[in-house]
């Protein structure tokens, strides 16, 4: 399960050593982090980061198809969350060490910045292979973060990227050493914490209106 | 006129060996091959070429000159095509030959991938030197799949591109040798012919929206 | 103050050489000077470019700070200046010989090119440290102008990008010597200035429709 720690400035949410999929539970322990983070005053950033072989393999499938009455709910619980993490009023940073698959992919683009091992592991979105079409949400958050030539490649052919591909296509902003992606993104957060603030949250707030919109629509949230 | 030829599971639609104008019949026998293409089940993918210097030359003006009164239906229909393109169930790859101007570079764009010859023939949209203002549809369109200080100097100023420039521009995914055009689109479109289904274009749907709310609005198509 | 020039088919605006801070006078001056360049007809373009230190150190804080009463009136004013200078009927060229930052930095991006002195000044978006959230209008120009990674970051964290970085970045066209900015600037700008005209007048006020509607926004313009 998710778990928060504190390194001087900059608060370091480690996703779990599993798959760290979307269960309810592990949403319900990420928000209560982002609680924490929240409330917390003054200068801080967040580091994002994982242990094992993935970031996160996104929506829990598993779970999905024992609950399919919650489909819509559980939609709606992901779409907050992203919505949550683009607006945080602080900088984010994503520490990508392992394979970050579908929504564990968007989670990472809500952040502020990405670091990507390099040498192994892939970011990708499968939705085209696995007959997921995006929500529209979905589809509006990934494009507002990534260039249309990145966006469509991504999404149309669930390319994998690896670290030296990701970093080439602007879908993360470094690629370094296995053993340095945590402490790497701690470096960017830390140097960046001065900037948490109510400004932060409103400029981000401002930016992705319309995929705010998207993502927080109620009514429609599968399209 | 457009001929419809099958290697395998890549779909090869031939725009001509002219300057591959939207003539109305041109767009007929253009729409009849997506036709083919559509009601074809299982793996496909479609590559987009053309025989000798052009791709296409773009819209028909000496057949619209002499059929004014049907501007805006021919209007709407280019639309319709460019539109229809860009939302195929099915991956999609341009084959630039030759040279590529205004429609005929959008409807490159419409494309999920573009191969270019390197070494000659220009993509250029030569819109602001020829007195015809981009339609709010085209100009969604083109603004969605470039980058934006692309489509700012792509439109702005009617540049035109050369094989490595529209690489570096991101127009192009590729530029090859003269007589690797097709091949390599060819071999990119068979790479991907088992992302064909509706799951890839509820996805291009979902991603175009706004481009496609503009290309199928029939109550102001010119603005 | 702001003075107008002209070397050919190229008007020269001399923002001047102070800070160059947005003043109501001043923007009357930069109005007046624009409309000396659209009431001429035939072949032209526009280059703006200062002298000293600054390009312009954006808006002129002192006298808001000594006309409360008047801030919103104010940000109508500077929202009208980024959107006509988005929207003119020629193509327009920023000469960066120095900082650009803030509304002085959105004033370069409402230009179609960008040069800047590559071995000093800074272009900067430092809303995010001063406390002053990005107006709806502002975001939406900046967001329409830069790469979505480019804007985020220059957006969020109030990075300085010297001319080197800021070329990479795509914030800007060319970084040159110190002594060859305004020079290139004219080169770039007479080479286009065939292009003047209602045409693209009407190209650019398409494509960037969405932002114009959130400049000229008089009912909420600080959202």
């Amino acid at each position: 399960m998710p778990t928060l720690d504190r390194q001087g400035d900059v608060f370091v949410l480690d996703l779990g050593d599993g798959e760290n999929r979307f269960h309810p539970d592990w949403i319900a322990a990420v928000n209560a982090a982002l609680d924490e983070v929240e409330k917390t005053e003054g200068p801080r950033a967040l580091v994002t980061a994982a242990t094992g072989k993935f970031f996160s393999n996104g929506l829990d499938l598993d779970w999905l198809a024992a609950h399919p009455d919650q489909h819509v709910d559980y939609v709606v619980s992901v779409h907050a969350l992203l919505a949550r993490t683009l607006t945080l009023p602080l900088v984010t940073v994503a520490a990508l060490q392992g394979h970050t698959f579908a929504a564990g992919a968007m989670l990472s683009l809500a952040h502020d910045f990405r670091v990507m091992r390099a040498d192994r592991g892939f970011w990708c979105l499968p939705e085209a292979d696995i007959n997921i079409p995006f929500t529209p949400g979905m589809s509006a958050l990934i494009q507002a973060r990534l260039a249309p030539q990145t966006a469509h490649e991504a999404m149309v052919t669930a390319r994998r990227y690896g670290g030296h591909d990701a970093l080439a296509a602007g879908v993360v902003d470094h690629a370094v050493a296995a053993d340095a992606v945590r402490a790497t993104a701690v470096d960017v957060a830390a140097a960046l914490a001065a900037k948490a603030g109510s400004t932060v949250g409103t400029i981000k707030t401002r930016m992705y209106a319309p995929a705010l919109a998207a993502l927080t629509d109620t009514e429609a949230p599968l399209g």
